[in-house]
């Protein structure tokens, strides 16, 4: 029901904002056009926002870490405990995404959506555990349909409940889950028809004999669950994540609620094409942060028909490269908001 | 004197240090190189630094404004007057680049090197007119080798008084002129014999009309003056601009100083070419913030061994990409001061 009233929400965009948008930006104190893309994010969060200028706000970006099954195939370069013991790490403060979200003020939402490990309750972390991680998708379906269902619907409310209570401008997710590249890049194979041995990448960066291992464990567990491409939750079950639902949750709700939404690399793009395979109209409020260094990221942003703004040759997930586009797009909401226009500096326009 | 003296200063970078910074880099707890490009800066800051992690600090950006005697062509799409009333709206803070400057925490000093403009004392701007802008150098040197020697002087003696006075960081410049992508164009066809036909960009945004006014002036100049690639006194004094020779000597002291320098677009390309023709060791310490839109800016990068970090389509100049890589290098620093190693977290590490 959550679901699918969410998804009866998504709208396509009224863009009738879109010329005022580019007046006021052609009305500051710079040539026509620039600042390239930094013009092009002000425009199109002026159009989600239905606002020139867009309004500033919270910056927020959930982290959700889940465990996989599919490591008892030996696909990945660390040990499976290394999804607990890197939570505890986003906790202290100590990884990459809290280095990141500080300098760029971002907030962090860290949430165990199934990892196979008891926390002790603590600050900071918000325990949603669907299961206690997937099951082995080379062997079986990696959860339930319900399964799947509560996993995205977890990632709607929580999404719906920032959105209500803040004053929010930008979301984001990000992801801790060992194994979740081989996940992924099933949904990726699943949805698209895409064959692994093209697509599948080296995750944290394992060698030739794993990256052959996960390949035949991709091939096997589609051919064996043959997941249905026009079935996004069916997909999500049978190859997906838990971790992966709920970003999927979290960009069908902020479609719905007209949230600027901020991809991260390969693990939030699987998550953005099952959340377009819902309803195609998320594309609208997704922003591509940057072109993950991932086999297959390439094809993924195709897919969803979005450009990554930055290159920046990260492999790392998290949110790193979310939150850095979070900075760049809060930067070209102030250009717009703040700069002085011809008339009000008192500039002499182009020469006609 | 002080001009030799600069150089003689400048040294190849000892990177004795750069196998403990990969170190720390690779104890940190994420997959080695996941996070790319972040990596490779915090590493060229820490080796120019000598120091694991390097220090952060102030992060300094010069903005120089002059004018270009070229605008006498019609090369411009804007009229001259728009340097000086652009150096009001830097003043007050309306311009792009104070825009990114607050966002971004980087420090501006505006400088008149050479504007044709009686600016009022007023607080923020550093006047320091070399001339009343350059002379048109389509019918003439723009300017004498005494006055392009002391437009590189006062460059070297204003980021110097900075380094010593201050816990200096990072180091800018970004640049206000009409006609500017002349003179640089001009620079860098006397200082690699490319031909202005196939390097002349559209600056501002000229018309075809414009755009072969434009050529021809440079042409003709070239012709006239005939710089000697050589010697890049004689290219700055025959067919450079006043604040490009200011960002000359900025860059010259940021290598002496081993100050870690930002460079923005084509503008201070110009000036990084003309240092580097002075002394090939400033490569050592130059960062190339993004690939500018400006036809040509893909040569002088390959001319200077400089691969741009970011590509945001922009051509605005003032510092503004300049700035946007401050911020990102700050972020690379903390990224290997504040986060925790694989044995502070108690994160086991990859499977041998």
């Amino acid at each position: 029901m959550l679901l699918d009233d969410t998804i009866k929400r998504i709208r396509p965009l009224d863009r009738s904002i879109e010329t005022e948008a580019q007046q006021r930006l052609d009305s500051l104190t710079k040539p026509h056009g620039s600042l390239g893309k930094l013009e092009e994010l002000a425009r199109r969060i002026a159009v989600i926002q239905g606002k020139v200028p867009p309004r500033l706000g919270r910056k927020l970006l959930f982290v959700f870490a889940a465990d996989h099954g599919i490591t008892q195939e030996a696909v990945s370069a660390y040990p499976k405990e290394v999804t607990a013991q890197m939570t505890y790490n986003f906790l202290h403060g100590g990884a990459a995404i809290n280095v990141l979200a500080r300098h760029h003020g971002v907030d962090t939402e860290v949430v165990d959506v199934g990892v196979d490990h008891d926390f002790a309750a603590q600050r900071g972390l918000r325990t949603y555990k669907v299961r206690r991680g997937t099951a082995n998708f080379a062997r079986g379906p990696a959860m339930t349909r319900a399964e799947a269902l509560r996993a995205v619907e977890l990632g709607v409310q929580l999404a719906a409940a920032e959105a209500t209570a803040q004053n929010l401008f930008l979301l984001g997710a990000g992801d801790m889950g060992i194994g979740n590249t081989s996940s992924a890049a099933a949904i990726l194979c699943a949805l698209t028809g895409a064959a692994p041995a093209d697509v599948v990448g080296r995750g944290t960066g394992i060698d030739d004999a794993t990256l052959g291992r996960k390949i035949a464990a991709i091939e096997k567990g589609l051919d064996l669950s043959r997941p249905d491409p026009n079935d996004p939750l069916d997909v999500l079950a049978k190859v997906g994540g838990l971790e992966i639902g709920a970003m999927t949750g979290v960009i069908l709700a902020a479609a719905a609620l007209r949230i600027p939404m901020v991809l991260d690399g390969f693990i939030s793009g699987a998550a953005a094409l099952l959340a377009q395979r819902f309803c195609l109209h998320v594309r609208d409020v997704l922003f591509a942060s940057h072109l993950s260094a991932e086999r297959g990221h390439g094809l993924m942003l195709e897919e969803l028909k979005q450009t990554a703004v930055l290159d920046l040759a990260m492999r790392l997930g998290e949110g790193t490269g979310a939150c850095i586009l979070m900075g760049l797009i809060e930067a070209a909401v102030r250009i717009m908001g703040e700069m002085a226009t011809f008339e009000s500096a008192g500039v002499k326009e182009k020469i006609p």
